[in-house]
């Protein structure tokens, strides 16, 4: 079974919005074994949706379209659909009251405007929207089943686990089944080196790999009628790719190396404590954003001025003043004195120049050094290391809260062999 | 001018990534007054790239192709451009050249794989790329004129505004301007009434308005031949649509909450420090995504543990144990505390239960409490609200951090007023 996906929307089309549900909805629909043909981004414009419609009904099986079925006068989709279809639009009255009813809930009236997303082409099916007020639409257009589901990915989502997924499952006449297998530390060819043949364009399962946020993604898909056979061969290839890539490699599917280092620490019983200068705090949200994480994460300091460093730290001026903020001295007693004050296991301490102020000749934009503290019966030990990240003020950050991260991974993944 | 964007990759279009390139080209494109047609993308597939060439080439004046131009096999855009040319690949002896300096530079040898990246279709012109290895290369199809450039994203960028931006610059007929006025505070459909018929489809400029991560942003476009016109009249209704939402409004353009609140610091001489549970240090993350926020913000703590609230804010286990740590003596406590310890003019302080545990029938997830001190001669004055945020654990850290500098930047406008 195939599928083409559009999106609506003057945003998405001007590029004021990303689109992000076409990805999601690919991946969704990959999974159970749906391939995508194309994805296509159309702005707000009823010949544009209508031609889309009927070209996507004509390329594919499915059709998902996501936007366009807001209250408001740039939301086109109804109309489209009707026009496609040849069809008026009729009041839905039970949608009508849903709507009303999702206003009363929130203790408002309902807007006037809401008023048309009870609209519905005759003889379309209305898809409930359990999680904001428009609902969706599917109908069939020629040989093709049609989806039209709300932009806001929340609402897209949960419509499309309760209204596409029963359609589409198991009407395929293949398993495509994909991994992930995500690396940090290694640049592209050099993850492309050591993967070799396996990437040979003509295998299947295919293994690829895509560069994002500093990290190398390994992606294999593996294509075949049967789903026994689909799983062996994914699995045998994911063998093959993690075995080339060692250390480099931190998880599989969507795993953070936030959630690879929590689950390094959980399994390990130990605890972190974070002290942020440059990082104003990353370090402490990515560790957070994992569920759970208060089993191991303490929590920590954001010493983004001098003066906190040394209230909170009781690092003296002096020693700043000598060094410098981003140093050595620094970030190790950044480090030490949050193990001895927190009693955590490691500490991950970052100074640096985030720029694009602040860089000097010695240390331009860029330069930051990263701390680990070791609990240890006399005395934490410290080791820290310095590194120089491309890019902008963002990416040093990035680089920086992640490199962190991959040092104490790397730490624990010793003390675990 | 029009344009046609395509992106190419086996995993966007299968969902493992999320293309952000095509929307940054559109809003660039639309800046200068080109306007995109559509977006598409394929897969590594060489018949559908060319498929796509030759289509895009037919629809639209300027064809940008995003990705395919890496080292790897499943790179194939420049085998597509030289098939739709008609052209055998022949070897650029000045982009090999730069591609093993740009390898020596790293310390590094040039990996075989990438000698493939100086290959370029016979008579097409070589861009230089010079913030990685891959070269891009532009050809001219038909009537068109077609960019193809590399998939990472901090490549692409720097190679489309050396090398696509001067073909495009001053070819248009029109003059199309857009902005963006971003609010925090009200719901899409609120947000809308409020507009009214300033969003009418038939208006030139024209209104409309997207909703993302709790904030709803309101795009104005300005579409006239002449560019005078096409400013005063974008400049009427940026204005109009201001004064109709009010205190709503944080920023124009792509500013952030964090750069809104920043600004009015700055502007106030005020400084702001911040105790952060749930959120595991994401208000100062956002802080300091602003470049130059070490003028107002001090730092602070991620008090993740109840044993971090006690030892470094001294909020005693027993007013824990008492009310709870997700409760307004200990929100109010955390941010007390912390405009005593810094002489920060104000704290911000989250504490809340994100999920998926940690729920009960009086705290259900989504339960935070924020609460901002402001320094005062005596002692701080001090203001906490509860709220019950909706989605996820990402949703509800997002919301409440938002919320918490909202909170500071309406404070910030009273005492302005």
């Amino acid at each position: 079974m195939n599928a083409v996906i559009l999106a609506t929307g003057d945003e998405l089309v001007l590029g004021q919005n990303v689109d992000t549900n076409s990805a999601w909805l690919s991946e969704r629909l990959a999974a159970h074994g749906v391939m995508t043909i194309y994805h296509k981004t159309v702005g707000d414009d009823l010949d544009a949706i209508i031609a889309e419609l009927a070209e996507g009904a004509q390329a594919a099986e499915l059709v998902i379209l996501t936007g366009g079925l807001g209250p408001t006068s740039d939301d086109l989709t109804r109309e489209a659909l009707g026009r496609v279809l040849g069809v008026p639009l009729d009041l839905h009255e039970p949608s009508l009251e849903r709507i009303r009813m999702f206003f009363q809930k929130l203790g408002r009236p309902m807007p006037e405007t809401n008023h048309v997303q009870a609209l519905c082409p005759r003889g379309a099916d209305v898809l409930e929207n359990d999680f904001g007020t428009a609902p969706g639409i599917a109908a069939t257009i020629g040989g093709a089943r049609v989806f039209a589901l709300p932009g806001v990915p929340g609402e897209m989502k949960g419509m499309f686990d309760r209204h596409v997924l029963p359609t589409v499952r198991n009407r395929s006449g293949r398993t495509i089944l994909t991994e992930a297998v995500r690396t940090f530390g290694g640049g592209e060819s050099s993850i492309a080196e050591k993967l070799g043949d396996l990437m040979r364009r003509d295998r299947n399962p295919l293994v690829g790999t895509t560069a994002s946020g500093g990290l190398v993604t390994v992606r294999i898909r593996s294509d075949f009628p049967s789903a026994g056979k689909a799983e062996h061969e994914l699995a045998t290839v994911v063998r093959q790719v993690e075995e080339r890539l060692g250390n480099f490699v931190f998880g599989r599917g969507d795993t953070s190396l936030a959630q690879a280092v929590g689950n390094l620490l959980k399994s390990r019983r130990k605890t972190v404590t974070t002290v942020e200068s440059c990082t104003g705090g990353m370090v402490g949200k990515l560790l957070t954003d994992v569920a759970g994480s208060s089993a191991y994460y303490r929590g920590g300091w954001v010493v983004y001025s001098n003066r906190l460093k040394e209230l909170e730290l009781g690092i003296s001026m002096e020693i700043i003043i000598r060094h410098g903020a981003v140093s050595e001295p620094v970030a190790s007693l950044m480090a030490e004195r949050a193990v001895n004050k927190t009693d955590a296991d490691y500490a991950l301490a970052i100074t640096g120049v985030a720029g694009p102020d602040g860089g000097s000749d010695d240390k331009p934009v860029g330069t930051v050094w990263v701390a680990m503290a070791r609990n240890a019966p006399d005395h934490p030990v410290v080791r820290a290391e310095c590194f120089r990240f491309p890019g902008d003020r963002d990416m040093v950050r990035d680089r920086a809260a992640k490199t962190a991260l991959n040092i104490l991974r790397l730490e624990l993944m010793k003390s675990l062999s």
